[in-house]
């Protein structure tokens, strides 16, 4: 094979046209797959090598010449896999043109893309333990002072800052979950598939499969490259978590804003105006919640790039790697810069109580005393509410005291309770992402 | 109350403008949540009983009060809560006006909705069975008719029909799995979260969840009205649940069509033209593809109304629930007619071996035979292929050699291996679905 | 034809699976098509009359019967088409069996969605106005009450409330155009084109065109029944419409806060808690916030739909007219709403003013003094900055000063300029509405 | 200003933490804006020296030195414009500090962005003409191969080629429409609107348009820096056409299939297999598929961005460029593609002739013949579905003779008139793209 030439010259007269190869050429995107695609190919030149299909002398020395294979610029390859064969060949001769027996790119890419993707979802998993271990930091630290809880953006009731920050963990649980799956999704090796038949040669899917780590082995060799519920999996978790996180950002908008006037981001985090001298703007937040915008379009796409497609591969699969790449580095990267905002930022309490106590916010306990003394809910529902219109304000209880009444489990008054099962489960999440 | 007034009366001055309540009502498509409001609210008010904030009879009451419940029309009511409270106090007077004490509407449509959610998972995860079912047997049947393989719609290489639908139910197989975590993230009860920070009244959350089946108790009041990551996860569970039906879509589409001419529809799943007298048309395959676009957009929708939301409740999470039923019906609806499809489907046995056997699809067999033999497989793969460059064709071995070649685990030759392990699948799911 | 046998009895023995005909059928969607069908339809037979390829006196026969045709319950058409071409057989018998010559269901479907589309196209381009006038009645006002500019949330420069209002009014400007760009998308006439290929009878489909009013007859026949950018076209426009409110609508639900407290709601448009008797809560704001992401949604469906459709009709297309109709009536409630809420807000002056004169909003004007006095901008910002750092607040300019320094065309000082452009724009748009 | 210090250093303390700038950076994307930032900095200083605003030498020194201004590697600047001030000041010194009076980077990047739409959708219009031009040439050399029109990819009647590849070309004109209205969109300079209330400097808004080129200018200054409906609608313009293109990748497919075999690539178009030596594989129609795909989702993206944004800029808005570049260049990548596809096809029309000619397509003319001779249309239609579902098959017209039969305006007969009508669009969408 010579340099440039694809995996497939000879059915084929002539080259490529070079802008049709610069048209689907995908060695921009799928050069990350370069070190999981040498493990892939490792273990499948050795298994060549133990089931006689190849020497075992040239299995190790192609498996010894993957580990040399880089990225080396300026080639003409089509994707990461043409490269790699390339590099074999030009360094091995004849036997690096032994690599592809019994696979074929479709269940090669599947492979090193699911290699890629259990990756991504367990050190993912550890990016949201990461955030939830600031959160509760934050909520141990600061979580007794009071806020209000809002509903439709009006004050409702009273919330220590502890228990709305609890609350974020809870739903970061359910990615940490999501993730979860979605590595068990990728842990299913394809490798032995091949085009989609599988092969005629005496391979041994099991023994590669095993030797990469895999839970298990492609269950049929059509879904093994046609599948790709392994990658929306992870695009949708990746996605939820994003919206969770542009939940975070909103209320990061909101409680800086001067109306609110909640918390105060540290200077190293926010960023200035090229022509309003006074500003400080919470672009993080705000960067995290057009993310989350995009990743629901990402997801989007990928559903819409498999909708309708016959079996087995088609090569409208090739998009699947930017939008997932795109995703996993999207929902990383907003998880660790929150990370940052929140260790620095300052909440002013004060202003929180003043808005949590504004004699309104109680106005539930007071109608749920008179439910005490005997009254039907909706009748004291109505007097309250007629007590408020007529300007009625409420001295007691506090909100101190509406809180400490509420301390049943999962209650705004239990949050260090909560804080306790959180970090359970972070434990759990950590021991996952560094499994 | 008066007929049709809020159940926030007092507060608020004069009524509703009527296209305001027009604009913001949800009866029309809550309505579905009936039944479901209805067990909720017997657990609530048994539990108020129990607890003794209100009395046990006028609790015993109210829960065969709720008993006759209907969906009375005309009514002027927000949604279906309002009209359950509404006929309540119809019916019982002043108890009626007792019922809604420790709780809101966030947590009462929140379980109500997760009820629903968890049923329809639960139901999906018997209709995939089923078209499991149909697909497994057809594959026993016919499963021996050689097809070609395609990737990218090109022959590839031949494959038993049996194996092709293998393929098929191996992705549904998945689908159980996402509805089955579906069911897991709706089977959490929120009751007791009340607006978002619980109760001052001695209400009993878990005593409730128990009563009604539900796996745990929420574990943050704010996040359990805040949270409809388990509509988003049975969205998700029925999009790409359609997305797979809608890659087997496409192939029906293809084999019933005159070129391929692999499959005929029955006559009483396909449909004529109003114009042209010779047409049989697969709508059926048309409206599960079609409709399986409608349902990206569906989750979509959900997850762009969830985005850049601040905790707890907003109306904007009064979309989800048109949006989730019509996900669930949709899935439903095309799984059902895709089991009357196959059921009535005829396969050309001589049209699709024909295809199969080309003198081409084996080329790669012919390739490994030269591997065999000694060559590289890079080399192999340009001499076949400069053959069949120059015209070439093969006449072993033959399909159905290749196929026999091919009989370890997951691949062609093995699949009735593969329908023996998808029965144990379906048969777990269907004891899920019927437990 | 019997009752409830489709148009395309005699090829397909049997009837069609009733399950099946529940899966396929359109009429509960499609009814809505039935004044435009009768309308199409009479066009049609008419001329069919004037060419001769049915007797004049049938044409007349089947117009008028065409007009008494209903929305009978209980038919097992297939939809709104076949129910007309029932009732007219049921009515004229054989006469009615002739309405169909030269034409199929695909220009018969694609011509009453195309007058249905040219309608609400128009019809929104009204209700467009309609709030337009609404906002500017309110600028006209209410618009010298000044308020801060914000980016990113934070206060940034005072402006009055007219030129805000200004702001979104020529947003909804570009809703407009978009509006008639759709509007002229649909205003070509399919009929004619029948299944794909017109008609070996001498039909005339530039008449039929003429009489429907639209402005010209398809260029392509295979096209007529393939296309569906009108469709598009308006769920693009209605799309971005209900963003722009949903940005207005974002808007609404900050002022009406307690934090911000710019404006108070009319109590006939504000929605209570059924739990919490303090709450006024904007939820039409957040019903029209959370449209919008459903709207999002509803086009990418659309685009799925078509994406990857080979020519000419495919029965995907079906799903058109409910995401059509549905983004219509979604568009059109929320501009209604919004009207009404508008109509009725309080704006608090004084709780504006006061956020709008901090100090540190006219910190531009603050720095463009120095740059007026020679120094080099970015000089001047960083002084400025510097100062504010340090804790300094400026008492000059005002912020009215501030406003009237800024009294260009399209600047805060010049909206009553910019409120008489828009008015000229909108009776532009009430013109064509009422075309 | 240091080296790599923001635009609004000054009122922050310490400079941005590093991992916070690598989050909120933008200029691995925004760098593509350069020139057009340099010619509206240009403009913009050139207004400054007019207005007397800063020194005349100073601005025309500006002017000079942004002509030298270069993306230099390792720089750590926010953006594209931080970087360009950045140089200025390197290159002038305290002149350079002067560039940005009397603007925003608000106004500043919407006005690099419109004019990099405005180019855009004028180039892609260039583009869409060139695959049109392409596709009537191949209409002009192999429109009269006859082969079958398709509805439900079932034969529905025979049509010549150069009509199917006129459909193609007719919904291409469309997306000429699209791209000009993107154009006129994007026309509107938003420069003198600052951050969002203009200036109290004596700019000169008006100028600067015009020495740019611009259409107009803003109407309202909030509007013109919170408004992206410009790069909303280049997106859709871009998303319709992919679709477009996406089924004629679909037809290709189709086309270039054993089972088709109506066409054949060219060699140095198509992909072979690294697995199977016979395959030759369409990937670029499926890529062409895939991108239409993901360009859905892009347009997904930006409009959750916007959704809920109140006014005026926020951060979010950044997200915009990337999506919009992307959807350029995926539009014009797949346009080029397939018109190299296109120009080497080989047609087979015996394949194409034997496919139209079964002795079923003209079914629709035969009852056409019975409706000449009285018959209602619908009794016809059932008089040849029998004898059709008998076995009977139609010698006559042939294909030919009913393509002849159909020769009105828009007809399969009068392709070439088409054709002459689409040259002339194609035409004035050259001098648009050319002016």
């Amino acid at each position: 094979m010579s340099e440039g030439s694809p995996l497939w010259a000879g059915r084929l007269a002539g080259g490529l046209d070079p802008r049709i190869l610069a048209f689907s050429q995908s060695l921009g995107v799928d050069r990350r797959l370069l070190a999981h695609d040498v493990r892939a190919s490792q273990a499948h030149v050795r298994m060549l090598g133990r089931q006689g299909i190849i020497d075992s002398a040239d299995a190790e020395a192609i498996a010894d010449a993957l580990e040399q294979v880089t990225l080396d610029e300026g080639a003409a390859d089509e994707d990461v896999h043409s490269l790699i064969e390339r590099q074999l060949v030009a360094r091995l001769g004849e036997t690096g043109r032994r690599v592809h027996a019994g696979r074929s790119r479709n269940d090669q890419v599947a492979a090193a893309f699911r290699l890629w993707c259990r990756d991504a979802a367990r050190d993912l998993t550890g990016a949201v333990a990461g955030l939830q271990e600031t959160l509760v930091a934050r909520a141990r630290a600061d979580g007794d002072l009071i806020l209000p809880g809002y509903t439709h953006l009006q004050r409702a009731q009273p919330v220590p800052l502890g228990h709305h920050l609890a609350a974020h963990c809870v739903a970061l649980d359910r990615d940490v979950v999501r993730l979860r799956a979605a590595h068990a999704a990728a842990d299913v090796s394809p490798l032995g598939a091949g085009a989609l038949a599988g092969s005629s040669l005496p391979i041994d899917p099991d023994g590669v499969a095993r030797e990469l780590g895999f839970a298990t082995r492609f269950a049929n060799s059509i879904d093994a490259v046609a599948d790709r519920d392994f990658a929306l999996d992870l695009s949708y978790a990746c996605t939820v978590g994003a919206v969770h996180l542009s939940r975070i950002a909103e209320e990061l908008v909101l409680w800086t804003s001067s109306e609110f006037g909640f918390a105060e981001l540290d200077d190293r985090v926010a960023q200035g105006s090229s022509m309003m001298p006074q500003k400080k703007n919470p672009q993080v937040a705000e960067h995290v919640r057009g993310r989350a915008a995009v990743a629901i379009g990402r997801l989007t796409s990928l559903l819409a790039v498999l909708k309708g497609l016959p079996l087995a591969y088609n090569s409208d699969l090739q998009e699947d790697k930017e939008l997932v790449f795109a995703q996993v580095d999207g929902f990383a990267g907003s998880l660790g810069a929150l990370c940052l905002v929140f260790e620095g930022m300052r909440f002013d309490g004060a202003r929180m109580a003043a808005a949590a106590d504004d004699g309104m916010t109680v106005a539930t306990d007071v109608a749920e005393v008179l439910v005490r003394d005997g009254l039907p809910f909706r009748e004291a529902h109505e007097q309250v509410a007629a007590r408020i219109a007529a300007g009625e304000r409420f001295a007691a209880p506090t909100a101190a005291e509406a809180i400490a009444a509420r301390n049943a489990p999962g209650m705004p008054g239990a949050f260090r309770d909560q804080l306790d099962v959180i970090e359970r489960r972070i434990a759990d999440a950590r021991a996952f992402a560094s499994s």
